[in-house]
């Protein structure tokens, strides 16, 4: 394993564990990487943080973040507390048959969304976007790169505009259906907003029929 | 004019008002209306208030709410700091040609969200939705009657589903636009976004594609 951080890093990793207890115990090293990636990624946001800078931050070699999480993304995750990685989810939706891709999505995000455990976490991260430029930078970026950019890039070349419009339905049903709580939207079965808005989301992402311009 | 409320209630009134000011004096009863509306819609609601429970709560005629506001609507409008009474802008959109109107809905509702002072008050009350269950009470039903309410009825027999799908959409848009702030979404020209987003309005408002079940 590569060497620990410098001097005065492990001097603050020690301190932030406090008097007494072991240097070396693996909970306590974790917990440190989580609140450096908490503070890293709330600071320079999704993009610019790296896995990097949040070992610096928690005064650990990197490779024991990447041991420990595997990826930035995955970091962000633990960090933030949300229950889906995107790169553990999409490839299902985005490489199976395209006819069937935009239905697979509204179905996943959907199935996802009806899940309190997924839920719960996720408006926190919506609400922080309402209450502070640093939440909405952190989710900008997340959800731009880690969901929408992975979307992009498996239907290549597409207007990246077309994907966030796409996003904007399902973003906006989420909206209506679980803090507003709008019914009949509230209480509709999924298959029923699934067939609604599946064929939105083909036109948005496959532009079988292009919009007519004004 | 109809007399006054109970005299438990002008006692209220006045001590509202504090010492030394004149019962009679029109701004101080209009402001007295506007607390009493606030507290009534946060404490029952959108539509379980009512212009006589505002009217008994400031110790005031209710025609003397008319007066000022008008409706509840206008009343709850002026309470909130909207910028936007639903009964003078629908119309417009929701009574001239019929295959024009997710056009004309869609662009009016993009170009309203173009103005920082429609804009700010908006996200307050969407903001509201997140942070409690009164905000969630209150823009559910004030956008559930005075909003979508409306446009239902000027199509006669729709599905709500379909037209809450379809506001789904539009709030997406502007969440993903002025909250989250995903590039191009934007920055993108109002025209771009509302050709994008017309024919789905018109799926589903006037449903000249119908979804396939799944």
């Amino acid at each position: 394993m590569a060497p620990m951080g410098s001097p005065g890093e492990t001097v603050r990793a020690a301190a932030r564990r406090g008097p007494g207890r072991p240097a070396d115990d693996g909970a306590d090293r974790r917990q440190a990487i989580l609140d450096a990636a908490r503070e890293q990624f709330a600071a320079k946001g999704y993009d610019a943080a790296s896995v990097r800078g949040i070992a610096r931050e928690a005064g650990v070699d990197p490779a024991l973040v990447h041991h420990y999480f595997g990826s930035k993304e995955k970091v962000f995750v633990a960090a933030m507390q949300l229950p889906f990685v995107p790169a553990e989810r999409l490839p299902a939706v985005l490489e199976g048959d395209p006819a069937g891709m935009a239905e697979r999505l509204a179905r996943m995000f959907l199935g996802l969304w009806a899940q309190p455990d997924f839920r719960t976490p996720m408006l926190g991260l919506v609400r922080s976007a309402f209450t502070g430029e640093q939440g909405a930078t952190m989710l900008r970026e997340f959800v731009g790169t880690a969901l929408l950019g992975r979307v992009a890039q498996a239907l290549g070349g597409i207007d990246p505009l077309r994907v966030q419009v796409a996003a904007a339905q399902m973003v906006g049903v989420v909206i209506l259906r679980y803090v507003v709580r709008l019914e009949p939207l509230a209480s509709a079965p999924d298959d029923d907003v699934v067939a609604l808005i599946t064929p939105t989301l083909r036109r948005y992402l496959t532009g079988d029929d292009e919009p007519s311009k004004a």
